[in-house]
């Protein structure tokens, strides 16, 4: 059977979780799919690297003792030496899944550079590299006849872009809007029930859903660069996070949402984009008290969801989870059976 | 350029909006596509038959005056013809969008099945035919290895069993819940705000929404037809509509209504199908009083939605139009763009 090596770049919650579908479902997963899949390869930070072109044992991977390193495995190394494992690992899909540094990507952005140009195919779920460098990061894929996917960094794995190329083809699409934080979302579903920014903040660290510095949350930069995606990718715009115009939701005060309950409305942090008649595109992020109608005003907690407009079908809208590991891990899954189709159809051009 | 010609069977309003749309969008749908559509016969009970090998000149059709039968046209003639037309077309797909028959499906699975007979892909928003016959209409275009596509059978235009097949790859989907009929939503919407479900019916039935005799909305019988559809579809069930349990909304009072807004609930017509642990399907259509978090809880008005459960990423939901001519038309196009793909990737296998 027809296999793909992979190669596993950062080793947190959603590279782990892609490790435990592989290691508890491949068998599954190749009958369904047609294809196997094998891990090659894993760097992170805190446990070094690991290579073995005959396949890793996840197994033993995964039972590692809390604070154990690689170095005691076989092809293991007590260092990440990511920049050497990606240019040098037998695999040929790079599953960049580091973390997301919202100023310049890095250094997720080189992880990918770096696999493209040595002419594998990367999905990553890192937001950075596709908002800040996506247009150079797709360019160098196309040179090196591979593929460049990142279903996951709009809303984990429910399908967004892959819905828009997928399932929307012969439809022109004018505008998306989404709740694309599940963090905000939740805190402002908390305040109306009469809590505080801050008391709906602290619940939601206590419950895991925000960061200990929930700042990029609750002012919006979390959802600026999602807007960035969704406006280059299904927008066909070029624009960077400086032309989207950001409002966070600290400035929703218990007042307003009040006020907004008694005209039968919600406070909902809304990233758009939309194509202007003159053909720009104008993307935001801001609180907006959505009628109950609205398609987006029921998305509830932390569900993340998003519209698009367009001209035969109206308004369609897509909603399920904007985050965790399994469900990111997904994103990486469904990139990787992307990944192999399109492989496949090129196979069967050359034939 | 690539081109396929289409054979239009029955002309009401959703194969009028599809001419409409090849007449004012054609050419830009060919940019977009890479192909062109060509109407080359259309029959219709009322309007008789016409058939010109060289493509039908649809400005001429659409400016038909009322009345007027195809009789007067270069090809046409007073009488529909359907079979001869179906069978002898040099069209490669017959787009079938009559009525539907409840009952049997019928005439559209004897159009659905000669067409797929004489080797000719199908695409229909038809569900009788697919609720009724799927199975064996499947089978007919395996054995002549054409196409039979009906993604309108479900909720017009909006992606529903391609959101499934095309972006849940990889997914196990143990079950779907859906808002599947407009008519019977707008009427429990109108009813919250204090209506009787007669007045609500009445509403419904000036707006259009709601037909002469609201029985199939009403009682649920559409809406299963559309569960059968979804359960052998998505869940891969072999069930009819024998085997679903049916109840309606007319027997949801207004006290119930009352009653379910006390308690933050919102009483919704929900078709759906489960695969139970021991692998049967259970279908069902009936009226639920569901909490306002619920995924279907916020779907208003004439918007339908589906959900879909999974193991990696939960529930994930599709929401959008459900009916209207345009965005049915929408559908047919969808299938067109799917029997293209379908045909293409043929055609590079065997070069």
């Amino acid at each position: 059977m027809h296999r793909h090596d992979l190669a596993l770049i950062g080793f947190g919650g959603v590279n782990r979780a892609l490790a435990e579908i592989i290691q508890t479902r491949g068998e599954e997963l190749a009958d369904d799919l047609g294809f196997g899949l094998r891990v090659v390869a894993i760097t992170d930070l805190r446990l070094g690297s690991l290579m073995q072109t005959g396949g890793i044992d996840l197994g033993a991977v995964l039972a590692l003792p809390e604070g154990a390193t690689f170095a005691g495995l076989p092809g293991g190394a007590g260092v990440p030496q990511n920049d050497f494992v990606i240019r040098n690992t037998t695999a040929d899909i790079v599953v960049e899944a580091t973390f997301t540094n919202p100023v310049d990507g890095e250094p997720a952005v080189s992880h990918v550079r770096a696999a493209l140009e040595s002419g594998k195919s990367v999905t990553t779920t890192n937001k950075g590299p596709v908002a800040l460098a996506g247009a150079e990061l797709s360019r160098i894929a196309a040179e090196h006849g591979v593929r460049f996917e990142y279903e996951g960094a709009v809303m984990s794995g429910t399908p967004v872009l892959r819905f828009a190329s997928e399932t929307l083809k012969g439809l022109r699409v004018s505008g998306v809007q989404g709740i694309l934080n599940g963090t905000s979302n939740f805190v402002l579903g908390r305040m109306e029930t009469g809590m505080t920014l801050a008391e709906a903040v602290a619940e939601a660290q206590a419950l895991g859903y925000a960061e200990a510095d929930p700042t990029a949350d609750i002012e919006g930069s979390d959802v600026q660069l999602k807007v960035v995606i969704l406006a280059n990718e299904i927008l066909g715009a070029a624009i960077t996070t400086a032309d989207v115009r950001r409002r966070g939701i600290s400035r929703v005060s218990p007042e307003d949402i009040a006020a907004a309950a008694a005209e039968g409305r919600r406070w909902k942090l809304i990233g758009s984009a939309t194509r202007t008649p003159d053909g720009e595109v104008v993307a935001t992020v801001e609180p907006v008290a959505l009628p109950l109608e609205h398609a987006l005003a029921g998305v509830s907690g932390p569900t993340n969801a998003v519209s698009f407009d367009t001209d035969l079908l109206g308004t369609v809208t897509v909603s399920g989870p904007g985050a965790g590991r399994i469900e990111t891990a997904y994103a990486l899954l469904s990139d990787i059976i992307a990944v192999d189709q399109h492989a496949r159809t090129l196979a069967e051009a050359a034939r």
